[in-house]
């Protein structure tokens, strides 16, 4: 049996500890003003005082400025959404830190400890997490991940003292100890999941826990040090830039764009026809759909002024108002500025048996914000895999996800415009961004070009509906709506 | 059977709904800027075209400032809350209308449908929306709530015209035609929930449906009649005002506040001794609550500098860290300024199995609140009963409330005082507010006796800690929650 090692002193400890919470109190003050957010993932086996550790930094830290997160086994409710949903849902505010008690590390490895079958799902988990923290890294989150490492000698040394005194032995539980037993198998499981989840931006430290001081000072001063070279990083990053949209990356999308005929002709009298068959024939498969427990997200994109506000009134006048909400999606709120942007929709993903319909959508990021340099090139071209990543979190969950592209000429578009401004009760639909944008269409018809080129997707398909002919636009959703539900459930 | 009422013509509904329009557009805009949230609440029998209203009125308004809400069977999370706790959830943003598409009568009123045996439930539920929608409406929240009537032959009637036609008969289901049998007897329940929840601030409008344009034009002008009387109405209302707390309502609760004794003494080496086994008894008590499906609420409050972080943490340093939530409690953001006061709270109220500790709480509005005038004296009069409903909320549900105010001496506060100035890495913890707050010791003496005195309830029983001494305090919250845990569960 190794020797304990020297221990640090009492005396040194605080000496050392008060330099450190000075430094890290510092460190929040400055974390407001920085634009990116801090994780502290704490994980390691049982015993490796990862509540004691906890405390300490409660204590270290201004607790207004710290939010702690931890996994159970899923809720219901949780088990209704797409699996990524509730780290979604637990990420830190703005200027907080989020340190994470028992994260996904810690949950998998219990789950481990209660079954060895579980190894293949281990490397499906550790790929999730890898997508997951690589897309927040990306994004500059600071995610600091700290192992603490307990041998089994030490482990079983320390049970066995708590359980020798009786006032302390109620610290030490059957779990404990069945961890303790299989030590080694855990241990293996955990090398496992940190080496295919040590990744540039979300790097593991190991620090060995045999001294509670030293390590509490050290996850301290990991935090501290990580911070600073994060805060360096971002500085020297390139600003957000506008015109950034020289030319398409994919040329074939804005063809597909523009090859769009808009000269649809549909009578009142046809429409009228035809409108209640295929609301019926809507509402029957949103129906089938809900009840077999799936969900549905519709997403609208489109010119200003291409309809999308009615085709959505149609679309949900086919359904029972319970089921479905109707999400605007406007400029991004100051708490919605400095999250991911993926963040404020997964916040409205439904759960299972429910609809939700996007009136704009994620898809601002490769549109206003690309063409209005409100985020930077490598950003809104990074954007076009996480956005595919995103939505096939869901239909792999089971969510049907609709895209709806509604198209209408500059011409007829300048038309509507005009209406609007000469209607009282329409005028404030009308502002200057909207003129603003309109001299801007060659450069959104690349983006959307590119946006429909690379997100078009068997899983989520893009419907490019022409709307010209209002009438015309209101039933093509109607009809594709319909026909992709359908298919989704093999009716 | 009655012969049809004379309708209104397109044309003349056309040139009034282009007026209206005008008006609840800029009644949206008014609405962002008055200190009142909106909720409208439409309910009637099945057929009564909640929907086809819903969808007007989305084409009336601009759907950024609108939410639109309903209601089904409650789920799982929703059962492992408080019973209020999904309503709270679902109340509109600042500046924003609620839309109530489907509310709790709508649902109460399918329940009684499905069986006729719910008649004592319905008169609980509904004393249970008499107290949610006065707390709303005392808080200056508009609730417009309107019941759409249509007659058993209109109903019958219009049931038929759309079966007839095979584009429209989808829109009949079997559970139209059951309301339509028992039309009677629904009406009926209907007339006995509104009876009982037809108050001051939460009257009912009934509306005749048969006419649909008539029906739509009279909802829209409702919501814009009801909106100008209270802002007529809020503008009259005597703005907050300092320095009310001249005597206190109940002098029971300030004697008892000053008769307590602050001397206790206990040593180190006593504490070390006494701490593990509380220590682990709590533990023992919390575990067997979780594992119950209990609930867990603990509210701190206390001097500033009392010792609450520090009580925290012992307290949680005996228990698994994803079993509970520290929630500190800041000074509101503007979103929780503009929402009721209880709001924020109801957010983090714990689901069954879990425990969440409020580092400050609602009873800020009777103290801080109180003392600095930041809400009116009617305000936090009324606040003593409103919270004592909302812990009895909790306490129904199967919550455990634990409350503890730590009493220090105004000496041993000026000592702790000049403590954290003197030391680095405290000096962030006092700011100018905690020496303005010391100076009004005596007021708020007052508000804290009078909040012992009108909210020590036998079902969330206040805990009154000697907090001179930080060993005893903490020592005597451990001891006092196990023992108010054991009680709850007859341990």
């Amino acid at each position: 049996m190794a020797p304990a090692k020297q221990r640090l002193s009492k005396r040194t400890y605080q000496a050392r500890a008060q330099m450190l919470r000075e430094e890290l109190v510092e460190l929040q003050v400055e974390l407001k003003k920085v634009p990116f957010k801090v994780l502290l993932i704490l994980a390691g086996p049982e015993g490796a005082g990862r509540g004691a550790l906890l405390n300490t930094l409660a204590e270290w830290l201004d607790p207004r400025g710290v939010e702690t997160f931890s996994y159970h086994t899923p809720t219901d409710n949780e088990l209704a959404h797409p699996h990524q949903w509730r780290f979604w849902r637990s990420l830190p505010g703005i200027g907080r830190i989020g340190l994470y008690a028992g994260s996904w590390y810690t949950e998998t490895l219990r789950e481990e400890a209660r079954s060895k079958s579980a190894l293949g799902h281990i490397a499906e988990e550790a790929a999730r997490i890898r997508d997951f923290e690589k897309l927040l890294a990306d994004n500059g989150t600071l995610i600091v991940k700290v192992w603490l490492q307990l041998s089994k000698e030490a482990q079983g040394r320390r049970l066995r003292t708590l359980r020798a005194d009786p006032a302390t032995a109620w610290r030490v539980t059957d779990e404990d100890w069945q961890h303790h037993r299989i030590y080694d198998r855990l241990d293996q499981t955990a090398q496992l999941i940190r080496a295919s989840t040590d990744r540039p931006g979300a790097h593991w430290t190991i620090i060995d826990v045999e001294d509670e001081r030293a390590r509490d000072l050290k996850v301290g001063q990991l935090l501290l040090t990580q911070f600073r070279s994060q805060q360096k990083k971002i500085a020297r990053l390139n600003p957000a830039k506008a015109s950034s949209v020289a030319k398409p990356l994919r040329p074939s999308g804005l063809k597909r764009l523009l090859a769009l005929p808009l000269d649809q002709d549909l009578s009142e009298k046809d429409y009228d026809a035809l409108r209640e068959k295929w609301l019926g024939r809507l509402n029957q498969s949103v129906r089938a759909a809900l009840t077999a427990k799936r969900s549905l997200v519709f997403a609208f994109e489109g010119w200003d002024a291409a309809g999308k506000g009615g085709a959505i009134r149609r679309l949900t006048s086919a359904l029972d108002p319970r089921d479905y909400s109707v999400i605007p999606v406007a400029k991004p709120t100051d708490e919605e500025k400095h999250a991911h942007y993926l963040w404020r929709f997964w916040r409205d993903i439904p759960r299972d048996g429910r609809m939700a319909v996007f009136d704009r959508s994620w898809y601002g990021r490769v549109l206003v914000e690309r063409v209005e340099g409100f985020c930077r090139v490598d950003e809104w071209k990074r954007a076009f895999g996480e956005i595919n990543a995103f939505e096939k979190e869901m239909t792999d969950h089971g969510t049907i996800v609709l895209k709806y592209w509604l198209h209408v000429s500059h011409e007829e578009q300048l038309r509507r415009f005009r209406e609007r401004e000469s209607t009282p009760h329409k005028q404030h639909k009308m502002t200057p961004e909207d003129w603003r944008n309109r001299r801007q269409r060659g450069a959104y018809e690349i983006a959307v070009g590119d946006m429909l080129a690379l997100t078009d997707k068997a899983n989520a398909p893009w419907h490019l509906v022409p709307a010209d002919n209002k009438r015309f636009a209101r039933l093509e959703v109607l009809r594709s709506a319909s026909r992709q539900i359908e298919a989704a459930l093999e009716l």
